[in-house]
């Protein structure tokens, strides 16, 4: 039987929405013998466990994808080497760095998206049926792209991604769009889902925004957690916050978090390659429970564990909407 | 019978591989009530004169486009209303502004691509029968996106788009792609064609490329004529250069200019809005006559012309590639 | 009897609304011995002729402000020295450079504002009752800022200027506000007039605007004349519009023009120091004949002149509103 | 009978002129119920304990000004909801967001100075009897300013304040001014009270500086305490020093240090929102004690203290003067 | 007999220390077949004539330096090959562009300095006695540096050299320097000569300046004249004035232009690939006639001649002294 | 007898080919009184222990160098005054300030090299025979330039030393060069050595590189630690590799580590004055027992040293090359 996805109660006096796992960080910097940081990483639940593709940048600081294992979603054993991928719907593309993956289950395998470096940052997309074998597609867009997340099935009959478009650096602005595809190999009807709110109504979310784990479908909406970013004088602040998108039509934003759920507070998520980074790339879920357990990126650094009740995330993001 | 394409020979002394018209500029920056600026257009054989699309900025400086009709392709009736577009392959998608047009004929109508304001710069499709009626389509791309040119036929049973993914300012960077749809909704296929020369190798295009007019087809491969950016210390200069593509797969570069065709050098591309532009953005040819007439945008102001002999652009491509 | 103010009827076929002055540059960038330009200069009626304070940059380029008289507002004797200001309000005031003055007639005595170099550019104000002596009081304003325009009458009991907040350089940005000071010395009650239009609604106006000559008391509100910025890829672009402001509460703009009214277009507007400006500091007007002329630097380097027709302008600014 | 000022003594082997609080931070960032960070506040003493003027930005980094209290001004009760402010000394002003609050009492009320979002920051003054209801004035000075403080009394008949004029952004520059005013309504009388050092001098404050507590009048002349930032390659570090300025023109600086009395070195100091800050906004004096207590924000996250004997402050500021 | 150098008295009713040749420009940018602009070029009397050393751009704008020669000084016979060198004082030195050259005599041939890529902008220095072989030696500096411009003797047993130590781009600063060499190979004893001036003093040398053609011996000192940079906010602007420096000591200013002695204000100063530039690289000098003859380069397009008195532009320099 | 050089066998566990000192760091920010931070040094065995040349900065953030001796390497008595230098081989130089010292041992001195602040950073040069007594000699080359090496021998007969040129800021860029010098007063045959990687071979080293310690003469080459920069949205990163140069030419790279041997990853590393910051300056070597202790400075704020086996980081740098 399914092993549980990880939980811990929220802490007496904690009213917070969202809380932290007391093992924090979950996997360190240092978890395989190449690694300088493993971060910004997915799961989702495979066979009798969990699998999971992992962001580990080596000691080149060359940014690579790697499959992972684990029975509890806690402990994970993560491959030594990076995924080998094969052909998938297109030739060969080049790749000269994959970071920052999601995974998701659509019909009859697992689909993988990652910021792939082909000429500047854009989105890779992949597939596996086991984890053993993986395979490459086109990417989906021009550059410059980051954040491409899957909708966990069809909307109207397409494949729906978000993304966040961005430029050649260091990206000083960035909205969430959705973009349709018939066939994960062509894109288009590309919308605006939202974009940074302005400094006076939340600033912790200003400066750019983009998509985390995959959206989670409930009778409310597509409930999308994101990152949003702030400029600080000393760099980007990266924290947490909730939507919900109209079901059949996604860029329709219903709801949007004014406060974060989650920002960095804790030794782990404010030191480390990166200071100041809470980056959500996935999330378990369990609505018998009522439970989420999201995987977050901490300071670039390592990943790190948060939990929240659904019902709880929802109301909050109704109840607190900007 | 159809009019001749503008053309005058080679003045004498002149050596340039191409040279301007003497009647330069064939539009003036004021040449319709509400225009600043006209400029960065594209023309199309229609019926038994010409057809073109405008980029008419009106004196509040608004960026739109226009239909024009001319009979012999020099001296143009432009509409005095920009062109109002009607749903097209999909709900009507909004404009902020439209600029920089390009236009061509493939199998049963006009397409026409320019650079559409949504949520950024990105490519706006659309097409018309008879230059009565427009209509829009999905965008191509994600922002943020420049100078989309479409190919003149399917490639492979596909059509085929050149484009420039850009930033959301004056982008200090740029490569010229090919995407590739099935149905002008859903675009893929992405590659990467070419990009800005090494500063000691072709300075004029060491900061950014772009596609310009429609490729013409040719047996030594697709023709394309492109601009080419060195930012000095005053600010962007644009020049012309040509390219040879392979018919088969466009990216594979055959040939390129080390050389420019034509550098901003008289006084109406060197004054004017923005200083120092030659912006080609389609072209007239004749095989039968070995002729090519190219209209440039210059200095962001006016439309002007420049001829050459297909035969000679395409040896002194060859024989001058970086 | 009183010279009438400079004039020329509007050119056959010219429909603009306003027009040039065929003698322009009237004041040439060497028109006194050591200037390298003179440009962005005031004007004001004084005694049977006409009296202004000029902007001139020797030729090692210090800005500093001359006195100047004329007969008819078109030729003018400039003073070879630079005005030379006693102690008015206060202790004399540091200024390492004098620019972009204004002048204006209230109650009993010229008044003259100017971006005054004092840690940074600040709002200079003196007076003069003869253009002889002149008389410096306190900056008006804390740096950064510029073009301080008083109103020609108090209003409300108060002196009111206009100005636009800046910073220490080539300022991207500029909004204008309105000040009240009961006694020239001290400011307050700080009101934001109007800020730069968004891209797609008035390109020519999105950096930045400020205020130009002095506002003009009509039955339809104050009449100012701004300039406006766009930033191209090759630098900033001022051109010219106007702007009826509520009588009483001048922070509240009745109309606002979506069009320039003159924008950099002949060779001594577009060639120059600073090429691309117009950029208007004084105006002379006659209700009786509906005519007013405008003063306007060319490029940073010359003194132009523009004419219209009060009755014109205001209806054009009501009907192409913002 | 009044509770004293905070103090510990100077700790054993310590040989600092000013030393930390070892219960530092004194307030942490979720103090509050809906705080995200709670730092760069004021205190003053308050009928028989202190009130306080607290800025504690929300969960959705909204910047926010709330009343306090305490017996012993160390612990204390922030209330949960802003300050509302009524209209003051003019019609109601808007504020986008409030921060940095100092607070004096002077003559018969207690007065507060802030940055306030009025289209860009600037400076905002308001007053209150009773902590309980407050009253919001005119803004002092047109954007873009920040660190208003004003001196405890007037000064040749006049208010003063100190500030520093800023930009739009995070401004890389900074200068301390001093300003004055009849009725705190109007403001002018600018001069410049001192700039950032030379970077070979004392680099900790070479790019910008601002007023910090309000001034503390001593035989000496006005003890200052001020920030100083230095830009290193990873941002900005905050530091704090003191300055002598004339008791009469207090334009006139006496005495300045060259070396910083506290700088970012405790781990609450240099971790946080944003690291490396130490920025001082409030102090606490006993003259018969010989003890000043200043209040800083730590790392923009929480409010921290330090102690000092105001007899050394003084002599060193005199014996390390830049 | 030796021909004399090119002259034209000052025009009648010019009062300026130089003025304009009235042929300018002397040498068109297509001068020679393959070049898009010649300017920033030096010339020096050889033989019974004169012999130059100039940049000319390609049409791939690839900057190189050609051989030339004249009669009078005037008209030119550029070769339509760059400069082949050949290795001088140690291997065959690595040159991914040359441009600016300077040329002086000194003992027993020809040396030439030039802006010389070698991993970024350096000083290129090379010889030859006839104008047709020429032998590049060592670069004297490591990069980034430009306007190397050698002393037309030794100074105090060694060769000496002024150069502006610069950054990897269109670098927004520098000073001259002067350095010292025993052999043309090693390079040291650098001082640094002169700076920017404050903008207040004499705006159009403030953003930065660099020595022009080879320093003339006089018993006044060494009469350099050199251009300075003012950065508008439209781009920098380029002038020309001169210095004199202590023939013992040349690190030691003896005066300095405040006011430039040339700018840009004719069309083909004004208009051109870099608008506004007045780049001086050359000059021929005759003491008996009292004569010099600048030659620079003009808006980075051309080659231009201007004209002085030796004598008043000394006395003018020591009159006009910073 | 000598003292051993500082050493501790690798921790259990522990695979990297460096490790730390598990008393890090041995110097702390306030080891002298008056320093604010102490980091960037230099150590060489003297006598029958060790001398250093410290980067002490105070806490008026000054920088400068300070002599300190210790008997075991470790524990360290650092002056409390700066160096004092006299003149060496030239006049005396000025210094705005000094940091960054590396020292060598050659022939018949200590010779000291460091950042000079003269009109920008350049490389100073000095010596000492006892540490007591320091001679200041001409600075090696023109300004801007950090981290200036000498090899510990001549080369080919002439003294060679290792920079980078930079620029006048925190230079986004940065290659090591090597440079020649007879005599230690004139330097010449530049050339440059190594560049940063590219991203996506090695993203820790690909902002720009600079020498460590004094390279160490192999049977392998010249063995060179070095620091590499990455810049990351939240500031620079350093950590640190090694190279294999050729013994007789050192502009030849042999082998150059891709993976990082130590990059930041503790807390005194990651927290401090400039977080995230490893950075070699010296390192003490005992070929007989395959030792090498590596001084660093941590965070710009304390010294701290990591240890390996010399053939180990040979044998690692060659079969981990780029």
């Amino acid at each position: 039987m399914k092993t549980d996805i990880p939980w811990q109660d929220r802490p007496e006096g904690n009213h917070d929405i969202m809380w932290r796992f007391d093992q924090n960080p979950i996997i360190g910097r240092y978890d395989i013998p190449t690694s300088n940081s493993i971060f910004n990483s997915a799961v989702v639940p495979f066979k009798d466990g969990y699998a999971g593709v992992f962001r580990c940048d080596n000691k080149a600081v060359q940014m690579n994808i790697f499959a992972g294992f684990s029975k509890d979603a806690v402990h994970w054993d993560i491959e030594h080497n990076p995924i080998a991928m094969q052909a998938g719907n297109t030739q060969m593309i080049h790749s000269d760095y994959k970071y920052d993956p999601r995974v998701v289950f659509i019909e009859d395998r697992y689909w993988i998206t990652w910021c792939n470096g082909y000429h500047g940052p854009s989105i890779g997309i992949g597939y596996t049926y086991d984890f053993q074998e993986f395979f490459q597609c086109e990417n989906a867009f021009l550059p410059f792209n980051r954040n491409g997340v899957l909708f966990p099935r069809k909307i109207n009959g397409k494949y729906a991604m978000l993304s966040r478009p961005s430029d050649n650096g260091h990206t000083p602005f960035g909205d969430i769009w959705v973009s349709y595809s018939p066939d994960m190999k062509y894109w288009g009807e590309h919308r605006c889902v939202m974009k940074p709110s302005p400094f006076e109504d939340s600033a912790w979310q200003c400066t750019k925004i983009g998509a985390g784990p995959i959206p989670i479908e409930t009778e409310e909406g597509w409930l999308m957690i994101y990152h949003g970013v702030i400029n600080t004088c000393n760099g980007f602040r990266y924290a947490m916050g909730s939507a919900l998108l109209d079901l059949v039509n996604p860029d329709k934003v219903l709801f949007r978090t004014q406060p974060y759920l989650l920002g960095p507070a804790v030794d782990y998520e404010m030191i480390g390659d990166v200071p100041n980074v809470v980056f959500p790339c996935a999330a378990l879920h369990d609505f018998e429970k009522d439970r989420i357990a999201v995987y977050y990126g901490a300071a670039d650094t390592s990943v790190a564990l948060a939990f929240g009740h659904i019902s709880e995330i929802i109301a909050f993001t109704k109840q607190n909407s900007l």
